[in-house]
């Protein structure tokens, strides 16, 4: 039956669009069935017309009649249809018997995209028709009735030219965005996972979900808060970044264990991967240190990943802030692979070296990483470009050497070294032939940070280049710990602020020095990294009040007024709590390996923070203004232009 | 042993504030322990330094070392005190011999509330001690070792005042209003409640939990929205007052089932008993008829309903909404009494009736209510009363009379009827002795309304009195179905405005009517009502675009371009699709029997929409405002103020 070519030839002719339904053609999508199968038997055809999904049918359902409902994927030669839903697609088998006419007239002017209604028989395909790559390749449809329920008009452009066109254009028309295979996957993937989670907070560990305000104060300091207008003149709420001092606040009014799939509020201005409004799991406990804390969450991202992304392993390891800076140039290490920072300072203790018109300093040091393979993959070109990178946004200096296979250095080091301390060098770095070293020294944080930029560009370098250093299906999870409480601010490093927030408890060792030297206290803040990214942060919190203040007052020179209400709180029997807040955006986007974060929300705003579908921000008249007292403040080119 | 009294004796004793725990005093409380019987099994000791809850400790446990963590709630004589937690309370034995002197020391000297944690050993009170109405009744637990974690400072005001104090202080020291049993077992049965319907959505029914923008765009005639400004000059974001177009556009995206959780907004100035941010249960589905979303939201109630409330029969009794604007005077009917309107107008028809300097006019009508037994609850005062309301609220006059034993009305109405039309009436309404009738004529709807109105607060009246007529404990849902889809606008009756939103579709049996005499089609939205308020209410929605351009052109006369990229959407092959929005925290309200939604909501803001904790809305500098293009503009006397 030549009229009906198997899918698997029709599929590489349709746009990449809607192809993906047949196989995971795009690198993070997976198959649609797994999802299902381990959840409890989601009933998807209550309350509805129809009698299954496009996605249901098989071998067992031969001979029955049924109902569908979905779009028209594609029709061919008006004998054979495919029908599209959410979970799949049904070859739909047009009749072509005169007494139904009708049903072939419908189904074969209904331009594609258009919504239909079949009802009909399941039938087996025929062997060498069965499509294996097709959930439902094994039947097909044979249709008795038909009914356009909602025609297809226009499509805004070529649905084959879709996926070709910018992510701009995929915002503007999100709605047929959201029909892809996708974004129905991050979308639902993203439901179950949370769905999971409440299960695991909620039923098995008795935490209450309590909705806490949007419309709020501004907080001290919180530059970064969207602006509401009251209707009285002058007073604004504030969108929250967090819901920070309620959950504090709960735990005072003895809550004892909160969540919230919480919506929270940053305004950036433009910023890439940025929303102004995103979404993250707060959690806040009673009566817990740290480790409950690691424990309840490594549980909790247990119990609720998902079986087709494989299975997490706890505890997470756990790295020290210091040793993370050391040894991956950052708080948030990508620990899928090695390439640390080595410090080679020893070697070139007892010289005056004058490498890149730099010595070692008594404070200096000098570090190392150590491009396995490097030679073999990097040109001069891409040294050139690693070197720049340092160059523009360290300020740094790097020199870049190859052990060739001889043992030898390229380009030779004896402008700088002995014999003997090359030899010593290659022994500390354990170079290997091939191997690219790139040096710098200068002072410590500065060197680790720009060594771990250098490492991951070398990384992705590597890569761009065919080599696999991070498996896209391995999960590293890590928590990186014991923080500084407070930085020297960046402006007036006399002056110190938050490292995270004020409210964050000073590490019991540390407690004295609070008092004596805050800018050497550790905290007990602790972040969970995943796969290089930071996925989540909390601490245990200050319960004392008198604590609190000194921090505020003395230590940050804030008004505590502006907290009164949290530090009166926290004289009326505030119990030691703590807490952590998931970024669930990022969370999913990394699970899924979605390239950005808007493909993980339904409706995400542009990179300057607008909805290109429906236009907004937009203007509002001045009359809408009134009641909340405010009037438009125009910069003085548009001020001039308006009065034209 | 005389120095433990009975817990029984003391409860008495105690600021009602904390008394609650140990029986149902409040008329919405109720035991704590049937909302987790009906749980899977909660750990509530999971990650924390404690082995049990203040509630948890039964006769099985005598023997154990247990952990507790709680507040003190009182201590007695250096003997005893008692612990609470969220749970529960216990009693602890301090111990009085001198190898536990410290222990004795740090719980005798811990100010009331303060939190500490003990250890000891579970032991069985004497018989005589033990206190059936104390969850944890039969033990006690005998104090091995005991540590303040946060002494109780000071507390703003003697705890004993709290429930005498107003609301605003309540809201004010939130925190500790929390910690009432009223504030735990509202917000706990309300987590659960929510989390059972994602449960039945989610997991039973294939539902998605998608989350929408809060950052939207202003809706055509969005008067309520509030306005967020952007970094872009002169434009402005809203915070939407429900998900609708997202919802339906997420439907165009073949989402297929979408729910969430919303939080929505809404601008109303001072109302009490409204938040200017509420949360609704908002449902979408593609391919639904009304009698699915029925069915759909029957299921919903019934399957997340706590058992501790009584179990829900569906379905749900289902009224159009003419019949209950004819016989209760209003769009949300208490369907727990009767007392319901009936029109008389039969008995007047043939003769001039001069009642109250009005006739029944051709279009004119004459109904009556019949307070059963109201003659011998109601006095002339209350007569009056009702009347003063008929006439301020509705500039009606209304007409009473009772039934007197000797089947004579009183007064007597022979000055409107003869003797057989005062029989017809009587028979008509089925008077029986004692019971009083109010009467009144005029237009159908607004004597409708004036006497739905009346109805209401007759059973206050009589309530008032000691009577029973709407059963605190019974839940009356009711479907309200047939709505118009337009309305007369107030200011101008020529011209139609939406019953209830422009993208309700008209009702089937009425399309053609849209396009010739749109006033009179009927519309498919439903509400649901529960005990006489609306809790719910969501409709079949136009997926055709040119039927929503019609409607929003021709009979709104409102800018389609506003909407445009709905209908853009809705030519993109739109599924036919409808919904529902169940208010949460109104439902939440009714079924605890709360007086007011402010006690099942975390952090409310007072009836002027302000945080009385944080003080917001509050100032913000001109700086502040700068990067949002914005300034204030003063009233004039507060500008004047300013200046000096």
């Amino acid at each position: 039956m030549s009229f009906r070519p198997g899918l698997r030839l029709l599929n590489s002719q349709l746009p990449l669009f809607y192809r993906e339904l047949t196989g995971p053609r795009c690198r993070y999508v997976s198959n649609g069935l797994a999802l299902n199968s381990e959840k409890r038997a989601s009933d998807f055809n209550s309350f509805v017309g129809r009698t299954n999904t496009c996605g249901e049918l098989r071998s067992a359902h031969v001979g029955q009649e049924v109902t569908l409902c979905g779009w028209i994927q594609y029709q061919r030669q008006g004998l054979f249809l495919v029908l599209r839903d959410f979970q799949g697609q049904t070859q739909i088998i047009i009749p072509q018997d005169e007494a139904h006419s009708h049903v072939k007239k419908v189904l074969c002017h209904a331009p594609v995209e258009s919504v239909v209604r079949v009802t009909g028989t399941v039938a087996s395909r025929p062997p060498e028709q069965k499509n294996p790559r097709m959930q439902t390749g094994d039947i097909e449809v044979k249709a008795k009735t038909a009914e356009v329920l909602n025609s297809c008009k226009k499509l805004p452009f070529e649905i084959k030219d879709f996926i070709k066109k910018s992510e701009a254009l995929r915002m503007q028309y999100r709605y047929l965005d959201l029909r892809s295979f996708q974004m129905q996957h991050n979308l639902r993937l993203r439901s179950e996972m949370v769905m999971r989670m409440r299960e695991y907070l909620c039923n098995l560990h008795g935490f209450v979900d309590v909705e806490t305000p949007t419309l709020f104060k501004r907080t001290p300091g919180g530059a970064k808060e969207f602006v509401v207008p009251s209707r009285e003149p002058g007073k604004f709420y504030c969108l929250p970044q967090s819901p920070q001092q309620f959950k504090q606040l709960l735990m005072v009014g003895g809550l004892d264990r909160y969540f919230q799939v919480a919506r929270c509020y940053r305004d950036e201005g433009s910023k890439p991967d940025r929303q102004p409004e995103f979404t993250q799991i707060d959690i806040e406990m009673s009566f817990v240190d740290q480790a409950g804390i690691r424990r309840l969450i490594e549980g909790l991202l247990q119990y609720s990943w998902p079986s087709e992304r494989g299975i997490i392993t706890t505890p997470f390891p756990s790295m020290s802030y210091a040793e993370a800076l050391a040894v991956y140039g950052t708080d948030k290490p990508d620990t899928r692979f090695d390439m640390k920072i080595i410090d080679v300072s020893d070697v070139f203790r007892s010289e005056e070296i004058g490498f890149e018109q730099k010595s070692v300093k008594s404070q200096g040091t000098v570090k190392a990483i150590c491009v396995a393979e490097g030679a073999r993959y990097l040109q001069d070109k891409d040294f050139e470009s690693l070197k720049e990178s340092a160059n523009s946004q360290f300020n740094q200096e790097v020199l870049h050497f190859i052990l060739k296979p001889g043992e030898s250095l390229k380009p030779p080091l004896h402008r700088f070294l002995s014999e003997q301390q090359q030899m010593e060098l290659i022994r500390v770095l354990q170079v290997q032939a091939d191997d690219v070293v790139l040096l710098a020294a200068g002072e410590h944080k500065k060197v680790c940070s720009m060594l771990g930029h250098l490492r991951l560009e070398s990384a992705n370098l590597l890569e761009s280049k065919g080599l696999v250093l991070r498996d896209p299906t391995a999960f590293h999870f890590l928590w990186v710990v014991d923080f500084p409480l407070f930085l020297p601010k960046e402006k007036n490093p006399a002056e110190l602020e938050s490292a995270h927030h004020p409210f964050t408890a000073p590490h019991p060792s540390d407690t004295s020095l609070l008092y004596s030297e805050p800018v050497k206290v550790r905290s007990q803040h602790y972040d969970l990294v995943l796969n290089g990214s930071e996925i989540g942060g909390g601490s245990i919190r200050i319960h004392n009040a008198e604590q609190q203040r000194f921090v505020l007052q003395t230590v940050l020179k804030e008004d505590p007024e502006l907290l009164s209400h949290l530090l009166e709180a926290l004289e009326c029997g505030a119990p030691p709590h703590g807490g952590i807040a998931l970024g669930l955006d990022r969370l999913i986007c990394l699970m899924v390996g979605a390239p950005s974060i808007r493909d993980v929300i339904a409706f995400p705003k542009s990179f300057k923070g607008r909805d290109l579908m429906s236009n907004a921000p937009d203007y509002v008249t001045p009359e809408e203004l009134e009641p909340y007292h405010i009037q438009i403040a125009w910069p003085a080119a548009e001020a001039e232009a308006n009065k034209n």
